[in-house]
């Protein structure tokens, strides 16, 4: 059995944030599926057993049961000394950017595709997805125009975390032609020793 | 000049969150009104100058500017000393359920919120943000059942984050009797010495 296990699933993008992060590591990990497309996060066993918010990923550890992308990439940095920082400015500036990502760039992001790309729909409450994803895409990418990593001189979970959803081609309806800096970072990324896509490290939930 | 000043209007709960921190703990503090309904937020200068996300609340603390309402208050913890953590393993359910309030909590009700209360729609965004609302609510009446805090014996951070938006009566869209755990939470919270509600601690943006 391997050291870490993560409750996932390859369409999940929260997921892959642990999952690139164990996969750049090398850490001894393995994906557990989790039948999120059967209703297996809403039902019962799972709130009450794995995570009562309802939510993957979830990572188990040595009897812990860590939920919360951002918590899980934090707990790694403890263990693996690995995209972190090294002192509470930094610390802090890697969290205001976790923040932003879960408040606003991943959510608005991921509630976009999982609504057009995998339920088909197009209407009032994508288009208003589509305008808050399009605000938030801006923002980063003024952001990261004359910079490398998201907040230090080097890769650290919050760019692991903001690029949660980035290597999910053709399934995300903005393009990224238009967004030159986050292009170039998301090269960056890919271009980590490890690197892997979401689809290469964990299962689909859709067979 | 106060020591801390904050960038806020009283109808933003997620700046009422810092200010709350500093309320209780008794901080020379002071508000800056930011005209949030004219547009400063969106505006070319605040983005420049105070906050490239374009948000409320930003905290000005000798020299620092911060944002992200999570990231200031674990800034207070660690000016102050209160409302934190003993350990990682604390720091970090903390950290899970700020990540939470972000993402689901403090996120579907305040734009639920806004967009019923203040610009009077009810259409299929509202109904959308209604019901993912009210799934965020259920999950966190459900933990606090049978629990005083979010996460610790005491009060941390993380119940102060997630009380942003809980004292704006009549402006939320559902009936706290139907909670019956938040609403006792809530009541403990209003109990702690040096409460005040957000329109008593900041000016609002709506004259």
């Amino acid at each position: 059995m391997a050291e870490f296990e993560l409750y996932c699933f390859g369409e999940s993008g929260n997921s892959y944030k642990a999952a690139l992060m164990m996969a750049l590591c090398g850490l001894d990990w393995a994906p557990r599926r989790v039948a999120f497309m059967d209703g297996e996060t809403r039902g019962e066993a799972f709130r009450s057993e794995v995570n009562e918010m309802g939510e993957c990923p979830t990572l188990a550890h040595r009897g812990r049961l860590l939920s919360q992308s951002g918590a899980i990439l934090d707990y790694l940095v403890q263990r693996t000394g690995r995209f972190g920082w090294s002192n509470d400015d930094e610390r802090r500036e890697v969290l205001r950017w976790l923040l932003f990502d879960n408040h606003k760039f991943t959510s608005y992001i991921a509630t976009h595709r999982f609504m057009t790309h995998f339920m088909k729909q197009d209407n009032e409450v994508t288009k208003f997805f589509n305008a808050r994803a399009d605000g938030a895409l801006k923002i980063v990418d003024r952001h990261l125009t004359g910079r490398e990593w998201i907040t230090l001189e080097r890769p650290t979970i919050a760019d692991l975390s903001m690029a949660g959803y980035m290597y999910y081609d053709g399934e995300l309806g903005f393009d990224f032609a238009a967004l030159p800096a986050i292009a170039a970072w998301r090269e960056r990324i890919r271009k980590l020793p490890g690197w892997r896509g979401p689809y290469e490290l964990m299962p689909r939930a859709a067979m």
